[in-house]
């Protein structure tokens, strides 16, 4: 006997819940009211509310897992693209907001490419945490259901797809507050490389560019403008996803069988932290499949600080056959000349440490070289992650 | 010339929102293209997205802020009415759970009252440090209207019937932090009173309950339910709002005169802040203005411990005989055989400290008397609160 | 070559990091002063300061993660017994702090035991996310050591028994964010018993109570007082630990090669959540091994709403005959008789559903069979958790 | 009759609060021990525990917020010498990271100021709300000491130099939560501008550099580098404060006259946000006072563009001739040509629009010109909070 779901009235039900606190009293009672007497006495037996919303939640949130993990396979594959496609592009390393060693491009795309595989990697068992029936009866011991329940249970949650857990979790929501900071968490990931593409776009550094669409990234008021649009919808989710994951960790203290507000709280966050992720997840897809990059840009800002780039490089040389104190010190001192007179590095040291080699210290290969071993680590470990997202 | 609102498409215009990452570029080239020549001229001129939208927003913000009010309003009148009615209701003041020592409903009634009213009281401020226009062009210098800057400003702003601000506030989000905030204190104060109520309305104490409205908090399951529904919802709401509001405060380190995602996450956390507080003023109005009490389960519940709530008390007297500490420990030990024996404290008392006054000691008089005196300050107070809400 | 720690003058390297805004800095100078000239080139190589910083706080977690685990075992054990002790006693299940059906404290018991069992489940990924060493030098490509890079990656790592990533994670901060949620949900699940406890324990319930320690949970004023401190401990760390969580979600969005700011910030956040988890375990330990638990009472308050608390069974009974909504309104009715009259519900629906057998609807034996089905369950999954806290 | 503090045994007290749970017990034992039998019978009388550790809170904060109010004078005044030094120095105002269009130094400066001062302007309220004595005994209504209660309470609070509230704020947290909150939004004023000098100091932007401290902001593995450690430490503690005011905020749903964990949940988050505040705002100071500004770099930075910092000046001037439409997009579309070739905006216009005076539009006089008049207003109103900071 089928009541399709067309045929009951969401907006009454949806006046009703207002009333009742919950929306499954009006809606057991509107379906209640078709069935034939056989049919109606079976009808709820045994389960609460809570069973319901939370099942409901857990199918909903399966779909939204789905959306997600497709989501983030489209950005695996467009970072390990990117990463590949610059494993050798020289670039500058920037800590404190300050030009610090030269690496290459590819490797930075490959430290987000791995902060967004090691939040993906956690998908499965997040999917294995959550996919779970509720049926558990008022006070969660399923009681009308006898010595069958355990049964009942496996048959319903077969019957759905889903798992069971070993006791009701209608007042056990760890695996709610976990699901909320690991959504936070993937939006995390994101932000990180939102923050260094908005930075890299940025006027002054220009290495970078977020994919060009007509009518994208304007300004009302500036014609020339072309703003990181896609940055700023990520970083606008990550700006608000913590908070929301940090309600879903105090909704854990839970009264009794069902707590009066505390469950309830999860309807306001858990929604919307799906929202927030996938909106992130979408411009992030956008920015791993169509960042411009500027390769020419990036060597000329290398050269910008005329040789403190290679500072590290420099004192190491020198440490080897002075000490590395006085190689620091030397060095240091050497840079304030750099930044007061505008003389290249090397030509100040080769005045202070006549005879040494320095010429090997002030060159990229080396630095993207290196990069490159991190690169490939990166991108094979990102592949591993992907196939057991696909796999499910 | 007028533009009738209804003749734009709005859906197109959300569409076109989410490529252009603003709505205001799709509305003005909307506007724009129905304009004559010499109105277009004019129109948008000077001014930048962020001032069209964060004016809008302000003025949204007033019409809130005046539901907020008149919500705010209802709830004080109906604490008040409520503090008054049982400013004599003997009842049992209770601290970490346990019954402490006696005072009077009223008493409780007032306490949430001044925490409602002290979040009311800080209202003008909010109201005067958020009802501001927005005007200040691309990078907050209004460059383009030169001198006449801060007059077109003042003639804006008073068109608007809003206030303006020394300097640009577009990178400067202390106001919007600041609101968030108060609304999180708002439902906060509420909180209180949802906390204490779904604990009194609870099956053991049994002293309160919501007000009965036939098909509200009933249970899918259970035929004898009658959930504390409007304590769920303001609690619900409080489960949630610290955490928006701990975004906005996240949200004032905006870069340079334009943030790329923390002026953004605002549009994610305020209304929802707002959405929130005003679902959990009509509840704790409905609380406020409908709450059943049964004094008699109250002055029932006060002989539940059989004199321990008298203890502070009897030590007091005995204190003054004997020593405090001395006291303190003669009344402690027993306790302890009160809990044991069930033997009430004044017989033991009697017992132990022969000789001694006790009597007047184990009347309730004196503590709904001093309750009293509370009660009556705090509705004053609320009373001088509730009318710096109205006159605005 | 060793330096003994005690040889270095830790208030003078704590003064000078003050200056240096790291500590790293006055430490490395403090050490190379005293190397001989052939290790003093061979000290600090390669490396950079976060990679010492966050290596050390490696270190420290992993020492912090076995006083945790220990901790959680013992918990685990502590409620496995009392879980088991109570199996088949009777008590009050309740909803949105109602009574709502019976059920056994053993349940009650099980689903704290199955929060932190489902805590303590993660703790073997978290340690092996979160045990990983960092060598990575200025930029995270470790440059100066070329292609040796990896293997003395590798060698570090496993000198000190620790992981590697497949690239830096200076700027990667998933693992931190994920650690200190981690944290916040351990809270959670205990903050989960303590709100369960400290309702229990109060005056009106006083189905249980702290373990008895002389000297504890007394009142500076009030002598007969005995606070459920335990509970108070607990519920103050989850008041703090989810938003010191957000803060490390919130710190994700590290610019570049190392940020600015947001590394720091987990110097705040990350010791007091491992402080907070530390002392709610010490105190969760201390209820599950000593709680006080009154059965007598429990018994008694099963009576307390005049068999509202079978309402459930007994709509189940006589909708198997009438109907599931004719039932459940039938009982609604009749609770609100019970409410009023004070009779018992039984009374009032043998008269009202004259021949329906609902002597064994009040029975409570099949409410506490049922619960065992799930204790029993629950019991045998914690165990299984245990097993893998142990081995680590 | 006198018992100097250094004559209790600190640590003894320490570890007896650990047994009791309130450090009050202890203490208060331990000074009762050394009274006379007469001092003894008045010693702690009336009063409770919570009077006593919130009354001494209270006094902490006001000193700290002598400190905090002192350390905002210094900003204010370093901030506001600046705005006027930099009053007239041009400078490239940004948004979403980009050049958008000119502005004055001395204006970014005044921004950062007036977001200071707005949070400054509120301290008056804040010491108003948060200095407020509290005794009120064990549950708020001060039996004991009947119809002197108030009275008592004045002269208690007169001699503490503190004002009273209308009833008992022991569960009535709002004024903690409102502090808290209040020195997030401090903190968060200040990251504002940390997070613009942590970018202008960039080696990209290079326009400003933290003041020179020998011995400060070095690596210790690059020995060119110098970090902007002030910054640092202010966005280290705007990254964690938001969360600990979310957990004042969260602590207000505080159960009947004491709750168990939400009250003392405040310990844990309310000192931390005070040292926060603290280590933020000396950084800041050192900032305002010390701050190296390049304006040679500052005026270069603006031609980097080749005159797209224009755009909106040069399309308002095309825009009352051909309608501000046309004239967007004629610049829109010129702007395009500027990025590909490099030729500057005005010659590409000068080809595109023969006949318009395009000359002035390229001015910085009237940006710099038209950004003056803010300084003034922001400058002006900042001297205006700072009298009322120390008239205290």
């Amino acid at each position: 006997m089928a009541i399709p779901p067309e045929s009951l009235d969401a907006r009454l039900i949806g006046r009703q819940t207002m009333l009742s606190g919950v929306p499954t009293i009006p809606f057991v009672k509107a379906v209640q009211s078709r069935l034939s007497p056989e049919f109606e006495r079976g009808f709820h037996k045994g389960t609460t509310t809570q069973d319901i919303l939370d099942t409901a939640l857990v199918l909903q949130m399966r779909d939204a897992l789905d959306l997600v993990a497709a989501d983030l396979v489209a950005v695996l594959d467009g970072l390990s693209a990117l990463a590949r496609t610059h494993r050798d592009t020289p670039c500058g390393g920037r800590t404190y907001g300050q030009h610090a060693a030269p690496l290459s491009f590819g490797y930075k795309v490959a430290v987000w490419l791995a902060g967004v595989a090691e939040a993906a990697a956690r998908l499965p068992d997040i999917r294995r945490h959550l996919l779970v029936a509720s049926l558990a009866g008022p006070v969660g011991t399923l009681t009308s259901l006898g010595e069958k329940a355990p049964a009942v249970l496996d048959g319903f949650a077969r019957l759905l797809g889903l798992e069971t857990t070993p006791i009701a979790w209608h007042a056990r929501r760890g695996r709610i507050a976990e699901a909320g900071c690991w959504l936070a968490q993937v939006i995390g990931a994101l932000a990180k490389l939102a923050t260094d593409i908005a930075n890299l776009a940025s006027t002054e550094v220009a290495e970078v560019a977020e994919p060009y669409v007509p009518g994208r990234g304007g300004s009302s008021a500036m014609p020339h403008k072309r703003n990181p649009v896609s940055c700023t919808v990520i970083l606008a989710a990550h700006g608000t996803a913590p908070g929301l994951a940090a309600g879903l960790l105090g909704g854990m203290a839970a009264a009794h069988e069902r707590p009066a507000g505390l469950w309830h709280a999860e309807w306001h966050g858990l929604p919307t932290l799906f929202g927030l992720a996938s909106g992130a997840l979408r411009e992030a897809r956008a920015l791993a499949e169509g960042l411009e990059v500027d390769t020419a840009r990036m060597r000329a800002n290398l050269d910008a600080t005329r040789g403190l780039l290679f500072a590290d490089a420099v004192a190491g040389r020198l440490g080897a056959r002075m000490g590395r104190e006085a190689a620091h010190n030397m060095v240091e001192h050497a840079a304030g000349e750099v930044r007061r007179s505008g003389t290249h590095l090397r030509t100040v040291l080769e005045r202070d440490a006549p005879g040494a080699d320095l010429a090997s210290a002030f060159d990229l290969a080396p630095a993207v070289a290196a990069a490159g071993i991190w690169v490939d680590r990166a991108v094979d470990d990102a592949a591993r992650v992907r196939e057991t997202l696909q796999g499910k």
